[in-house]
């Protein structure tokens, strides 16, 4: 008999689930105008300069980009106050997350997170072969810090902690994670883990004791910080993310990119997005506001919502959450489930425009209404 | 003593060295106009309804691209005249090669290719700590598939073979690929390694002999047709390129490949270049009219060139090519050195627009004029 095509940990994968498009999704549900609220995109959308920048930068699409992102490099290094050496770019923050994994975590190695967390990690870790290891979170759905030193062993080559967390909203603290890393640091000696603080949702984040990841990274070679131009900065179609790290990752995780990974058109629409900061920080504005206005519904309503730190909200419906889903689809809105994080009573429902959230309201009124009639 | 942070592979592997960008190397010549001739892009562009495309899809670049790239997906299977499923997109084919090694060479596994050959092969191996095996080209720098043959052996799990080649140009017709197919299957029986054949320049080949890649899919499920927009279709800046294989070994790269790997600019630009063969096929045939140019000038000023199936050529200059490569340089005219792949006294110098063409020519006789001088 033959061996294997693939590894037993891709072999466990589960073939990607095609989502439909927006247009099918249409047609299917009878539903005019859909509203999105499933994948925490941001509904102000970027600046119209990168959306001009991109459209400009189309003219020049025969050509391969910049393979070190040369201006972006520059600018971003510039605005974070980081040498451009420390800095890789990523088709979305989901190739660094792919990177991190298959640079550092060799034959035999482990890697770390929390349960109910950004699947990305899973898959990464399961595509590259390595053994994946999930901390059980804490009452209140945060990362419990504990419980993922109890999970790393010597090894663990690679800890994520997404924070803010996606699904849930919550956020590590500056004080928490320094003593996790401190803990981390004098267990494993020498030789610790590397520690992946996943910021994707950093923008939206409005408390004074989130720390700072920039300066973890500084003062701690073995860290890196991701970051996104797909959340705040409205460009998700256009795949740009970044990591901030040491010289010495950096430059490994440089070498095993491929050369041209992100697009002109990203690298354009990311250099003029991060330009016009005005235009981010009001979109972050107007989602805060809203995300307090939610929040404050869903609570009146009765539902119990995890305190978010950022663009979207999860919230325990306390019913069967797969049935809500289906009913808020039927009035044209759609959520997400979180069945696969084993949290069958919550949906995260990302926070959109003020009319888009009332959409939600009320298909969320009606559906339940719906229910007390039968 | 810590243990090393990456495999032996990694550690072998050179950094990228960021190459400037074109207004640097404007600066630092002193040249107003330089005509790149060194990345075999498409000098005519892509279809205006592309890049029109493009712009458009600017405008909904907020969210999330279609992760199953839907629509690109079935009009392309139209296109090839292939079921949908069997097709696998990627962040240009440069990603393809990517997952193919990592998703089927495990731990101890090899991947052979021929010396001479795209460099990506070699990477991607090595970023994934694959062992790496390159056959010696013939005596015309063609792929000696005899000799690829010979470097295989019961733990190589992928074979790539770039049809046509490049740095090279040169391409192995369908009774030589067929015959190599035919004697790799007989001596490794019913778990024969995976056939990649690159077809990255297809559209530049006008030789009837030129195998038909699909078919041989068909007939051999363990075999991976890889195409790409970055060339004939002009959208290289766009990054889209994809693979062509069986149902179960798409099945397997889709579970690897990140989610949203193709930005929803690509697939929009990559639909409405689809659409306009017209386009492409005015670009191509002018290509080929000016690489029979280009070959016969060269030829004509008694330099050695490797008949090209491909949008470039590969000529023996009978000289330091390095040194060439400056003479061309300080001319405003950017070309490849093939010194990385052990041919000193080449250049591999793309097929660019008439007037690009000339300017290669021109600036090629005043530096042997100058030589000649001193």
């Amino acid at each position: 008999m033959s061996r294997s095509l693939v590894s037993p940990e891709v072999a466990s994968l589960r073939p990607y689930e095609p989502g439909k498009p927006i247009d099918e999704v249409r047609r299917e549900l009878g539903v005019e105008d859909p509203v999105k609220l499933a994948s925490n995109e941001n509904a102000w959308g970027p600046s119209p300069a990168a959306v001009k920048a991109i459209a400009e930068a189309a003219a020049e699409v025969h050509l391969y980009p910049d393979g070190a992102a040369f201006h972006l490099r520059q600018e971003l290094a510039a605005h974070l106050d980081v040498e451009p050496g420390r800095i890789v770019f990523g088709n979305g923050s989901n190739e660094l997350i792919e990177l991190v994994v298959r640079a550092f975590a060799l034959e035999g190695d482990n890697v770390v997170t929390s349960a109910v967390s950004f699947v990305a990690y899973k898959i990464a870790t399961l595509a590259a072969g390595r053994e994946f290891r999930e901390a059980p979170v804490d009452d209140g759905l945060g990362i419990d810090l504990d419980a993922v030193l109890g999970r790393c062993d010597e090894r663990t080559r690679v800890v994520f902690l997404a924070n803010p967390n996606n699904p849930t909203g919550t956020h590590l603290e500056a004080a928490a994670v320094d003593a996790f890393v401190a803990a981390l640091d004098e267990r494993f000696g020498e030789d610790p883990p590397i520690v992946v603080l996943d910021e994707a949702y950093l923008e939206y984040v409005d408390s004074p004791a989130h720390p700072d990841a920039l300066a973890l990274v500084r003062r701690r070679p073995r860290t890196v910080a991701l970051r996104t131009f797909s959340k705040a900065y409205g460009l998700a179609g256009a795949r740009c993310g970044y990591g901030v790290t040491s010289p010495e990752l950096a430059d490994y995780l440089n070498r095993i990119r491929e050369p041209f990974n992100l697009s002109n058109l990203a690298q354009a629409g990311a250099r003029a997005a991060l330009a016009d900061q005005a235009h981010m920080e009001e979109a972050v504005a107007a989602t805060l506001k809203e995300r307090a206005r939610v929040t404050g519904a869903l609570k009146e309503l009765g539902f119990r919502v995890t305190p978010s730190q950022a663009n979207f909200v999860l919230a325990d419906f306390q019913c069967d959450a797969a049935e809500l889903h289906q009913e808020l689809m039927k009035r044209g809105v759609i959520t997400r489930p979180m069945k696969p994080y084993g949290l069958d009573r919550h949906l995260r429902v990302t926070i959109g425009r003020p009319e888009e959230n009332d959409r939600f309201l009320d298909a969320l009124t009606a559906s339940f209404r719906r229910d007390a009639a039968e």
